[in-house]
């Protein structure tokens, strides 16, 4: 019974918490973004660099009043893995972000889209927005470092691409290490999300191909 | 009733609109050709500008025909988003220009080829229409930029295959936005319609060595 | 009767070849190595030079035997497209060369691998093959070439496998139009067969494990 | 009954040697680490050298002890090909180290993740040691050569990342032979191991959405 009142009051905070935190998601990428694009407006920035935070703040007490709910201690940690890393790292949130809004799309009567179809959107919209974050934390280290090939926002985001489809020109390439490391993550993630686009998209193909096929043959 | 005579109609118009949509498109495609690459020679080039506009002018009368046919209005415009992508960036038109060739073939009663087959077939010829629209607009995007490194048409040409097979050498790439932009959209695409190759070609493959094996066990 | 007669001879005749033409295809492979790499020393070159044009020579006249027991007259060309393009293309031989090996290893009564595996071997041994001729031939283009990375036969290696795997570092890439007209079609050819590896590893992956699963679970 | 005695045997001591193997595995890949890394503390270098061969030794051991009780001479060579290939090349070791841990883990009661995630943790941790030794390896041999890009441990891992996603910037390329011939091997089995991860990931990606579906159809 406790476990049932658990999982249930658990349940009722998500759906309750659901849409603030797309909301919060939103405004920490926005805030984000004004924080590393604006260097030459330290007002603005300061300000954008607060919201940040305070949507970050947010995240935490999210995650704690879960933690709490769930009744499982420390085996929450491991248990909900994903969401302990997107608290660490609030820059992979869109694997997240994308999940609420589809929840959101759902409760207001959309039509759905067919399995494949999902997949492909919540893949390719998490590849953008992880691509697009990377494009701003890569810009926030290489803008001032020596020997970067990385000057502008459009370099950057130039790079990320070439880097989520595996292309790889190498024209763009971060030099620092902690720019590197944000390089091999978005590698690792942007190949797995791409993989599964191009694995929907042909079984999709398929599919598509094959009932093209049924509607014919018993017509003549 | 009403609905079932709409579609009727609409029926009726794309079977007769097919294959002067196709002769339209290869005129679309053949007369930018000569835009981009005949730029010494203003007069040629100003009569292929003339038919490319005019290609695309039967476009978009096709696609005006066929909401006003529909009945539905702006939702047309959601639920055929395709059509409507195509008629705004009519170089991403080979996506349709397969399926119609596809469609002449049938009518004329060629053997039709296996499932697997057609799926290469369908997205290696979108994928080497979509690499020769890139390289064209890309060619005439840098041709003359500051820093550039596609000189020549070839060197375009080598950069769209080096693209769409990821393989990505980096020895010749695009400098300007917009240059950058279009190779995103021939990155994604690519990225779509090569790993539905793969994948088709991986699944007949598996295909033709199980035949193989029952083809042989019940004869020894 | 005439369609089987012909069948029936044809496929005594592609019985008899078989090993005679895996033979000469590895001549070919062997010529064509030396009159690439044996540019300092004519006299060898030229006997290697007419070695491969020989090998060449049997595969045109294996072609036309079976064209004439197949009594389709040019229907044949098209029906066997894959042998008519490696006939004109003979460095293009791998994909077939990989064929006659694995019959030639069935005769002699060895053991037969799993079917992903046999989809791997084929695939990879073709793909080896394939990067390997395609070195040769592109060495061959850029050795001279004005402006050229590819110096020696050891970076034109490098450089294919770099292609084969889509990892295309840039370091050395081909600079001539033929050079790189090789290089799209290694590109094309071997994704399409990397694919295949990659796709049957990852299916032949969850096969073991789902088996240890079954052998381990009864026992508990 | 023999034949039976000898899988018996050859399993108990399969057993027992586990946890001795993957122990001294890690050692091994400790002790190369300090080799390469400390290459300017000579007694720190040979110490670390000694106990890498010990550990190699102790491999050796493992591999003649399972070639004596197999009883099958020879054949054991060719039928346990990986094993073979490990002992003489034992920076594969990777491959058979990550199955070791799984069977550590298996005994400790550890609650078991699904097939899917099964492939994903064993492929992805295959392809991360690989990586690591790769790095190892291709900075040993680059570190002092004329002409190289790779010049501190950092850029060699930078390096190992962008080939096993195939991205493959090209800004850090080995250009010694040996420096190449370990990359392709790690193009090789990186490409092999990363297609995996990916199918694997798109399996379950589709799998999860699929019983969202179910869990919510029923409700309405």
């Amino acid at each position: 019974m406790d476990v049932d009142d658990a999982a249930d009051r658990q349940q009722r905070w998500e759906q309750r918490i659901e849409v603030p935190l797309f909301v919060a998601s939103l405004l920490f990428l926005g805030g984000y973004t004004v924080v590393v694009l604006a260097h030459d407006a330290p007002v603005l920035q300061n300000l954008a660099l607060a919201l940040t935070l305070l949507m970050w703040l947010i995240f935490a007490l999210d995650y704690a009043v879960r933690l709490k709910l769930s009744g499982e201690g420390l085996r929450f940690v491991r248990t909900h893995w994903l969401d302990t890393v997107v608290v660490v790292l609030p820059l992979l949130r869109p694997v997240r972000m994308v999940r609420a809004y589809n929840a959101v799309q759902r409760r207001r009567g959309e039509p759905r889209l067919s399995l494949h179809a999902r997949v492909i959107a919540y893949a390719s919209m998490s590849a953008v927005l992880l691509g697009y974050s990377s494009a701003l934390a890569v810009y926030q280290q290489e803008r001032s470092a020596p020997g970067s090939t990385i000057r502008t926002f459009g370099d950057s985001l130039w790079w990320a691409c070439a880097t989520l489809t595996t292309v790889g020109y190498g024209d763009v390439t971060p030099v620092t290490p902690l720019g590197r490391v944000i390089a091999v993550v978005l590698m690792g993630c942007g190949l797995a999300l791409l993989g599964a686009v191009t694995g929907s998209f042909s079984s999709w193909l398929l599919q598509v191909f094959a009932r093209e096929d049924e509607k014919r043959s018993p017509g003549n």
